[in-house]
């Protein structure tokens, strides 16, 4: 978008720049690259996310719902690392310049912005088929950073929040919510989800491992095991939080195949000391312990004491094997 | 692209990270962020650039050029700031997982991060309409990025490299090459810009100012000025250097306009106070006087001796005013 990307970047972005008075922003938008510090001490953890029209979102979704779905997802890998936010670049593809769709985008955005305390320090505006991607920037002390490695056996597996909720709210988008007195939570659920940051800083020197949940719990789940030696776990499927407005909508089953499979819910994974299960209460979000780590490779789910079957779409009740067949 | 981008990343891109053992990278690819440090006494800079099927290249554009393109017009924004670069994101979009795409790119991608010693750290790998998305980032000494501010009244203004080649392969892909035998390299220059990054590190603690020229030398120049506390310039238009093969395939004329506004040269301008007029010679690439700063607003332009007119699309001959009509 050569034609007015000068103006527009000066209308809608820049101001974002200028909304906080950090420290570490020496330059932001308006060179050829913008000019930072990272604090002495401190690491720089950062991850780039797309969202493209048709593959991650459907087609006329209005402009402030992409704003916090693109900013939620991609502040949630901040999250799992246990980061500060810092700064966010963008880059936005765009069919047209469409003052109203970036007045909204933008002022979502910066609300969020300001929220988080995190500042717009660069993109690039194109035109084309509508996509938008994010790359945010963090800090953390040096060497403290939660990883994925790290997960111990017997350690108590946790997860925050409620999971599901995200392929709850999106069924309802594309089949209608069967109770709508629901649909305005999973609907924000799914399009505003909340990055788990507070939490993230303090599971510093306390989590053996974490790791925010995109690709649903089982799969994450098994990232964390496969990166910290392959090692199993044993989950009890009754402690995964379900809300009470997707079981009301969809109910307990559909609801827990969800939560394990659905993804998106921008949630943290876990694991924690069997040892520091006392501190869980003083944590600055509801978590649950949800299993363990186990030694042998395996990914059992028991459902009232009855060991599950795990199947593509989730598990299956009543069968006798715990592999994952993924 | 959910399915396959686990194996997507591990055979395609996370071989690009272990390619160098960097200090700075503490981990790449494989988790929810990548780990990194900042040399100390150093200052991170960073840029992000997108290229859209259809806006930034034609349909159907190898794969290997998409590599060297999007490469070069990234890493040129580093060139600009002086900076050493580190590290490099990726965020590809592509209508399809396709295996010998993915090959050549990668492959192509892989050397230019060797040759140029950048290191790929992360990436989102997503499906739709193809578009890349490039962030790199590099250090400078703390308070040495070069930057568009700082040019002075009587300073010379300097460029590397031939302009308007860019253009001129752009033209020969749209419309055929006049002449064959220039065609190879144009289309190089097209393809396949060359980010002074070695140039512009040498003008740390020389130039006063600096920018890569990607929109076109007048445009960029002009930020500069602007940038510069709306200073003016006075250019020879005849010491511009044209290549031979640009001025063999479309005449001097043709050449000079695409040399001021073609853009995506991606060669640096820069401004140096006179009294450094001396090192030029020391630079590690050709570099051509062809003004100076001036304290009047206009931007001047000569053309043995005579003052041309700025038009929209360059500049017109014997006519009588200075005045940026852009």
């Amino acid at each position: 978008m050569s034609l007015g990307e000068f103006e527009l970047i000066k209308r809608f972005f820049a101001p974002l720049t200028e909304a906080s008075s950090d420290a570490s922003v020496v330059l932001g938008v308006g060179d050829d690259c913008a000019i930072l510090n990272v604090p002495d001490q401190h690491q720089l953890v950062l991850s780039i996310d797309t969202l493209v029209e048709g593959t991650h979102f459907l087609p006329d979704t209005p402009a402030e719902h992409l704003a916090s779905r693109l900013f939620g997802a991609a502040m949630s890998d901040l999250a799992a690392m246990g980061a500060t936010p810092a700064w966010l670049t963008l880059g936005l593809t765009l069919p047209e310049s469409d003052i109203n769709w970036l007045q909204s985008f933008s002022t979502k955005l910066g609300q969020l912005c300001r929220e988080y305390q995190i500042n717009l320090i660069g993109g690039d505006t194109t035109k084309g088929p509508l996509a938008l991607t994010a790359q945010v920037h963090g800090f953390v002390p040096t060497g403290k950073a939660l990883r994925r490695t790290g997960a111990q056996v017997d350690d108590l597996i946790c997860v925050s929040g409620y999971l599901g909720d995200s392929r709850g709210g999106l069924e309802g988008l594309l089949n209608g919510f069967p109770d709508q007195s629901a649909a305005e939570y999973l609907h924000k659920r799914f399009y505003a989800p909340s990055p788990q940051i507070e939490l993230g800083q303090s599971l510093l020197n306390k989590a053996s491992s974490a790791i925010d949940i995109s690709d649903g719990l089982l799969s994450d789940l098994a990232h964390i095991l496969n990166s910290s030696g392959n090692l199993g776990a044993r989950l009890q499927l009754e402690a995964i939080p379900l809300s009470p407005q997707l079981v009301q909508s969809f109910g307990e089953e559909k609801a827990r195949q969800w939560a394990l499979t659905g993804g998106e819910d921008f949630e943290l994974c876990f694991t924690l000391p069997p040892q520091a299960l006392a501190q869980l209460a003083q944590l600055p979000a509801p978590v649950a312990v949800i299993g363990k780590v186990t030694e042998d490779t395996d990914l059992q789910l028991f459902l009232r004491g009855e060991l599950c079957e795990i199947s593509g779409s989730g598990y299956d009740h009543f069968r006798n094997s715990g592999q994952v067949s993924e």
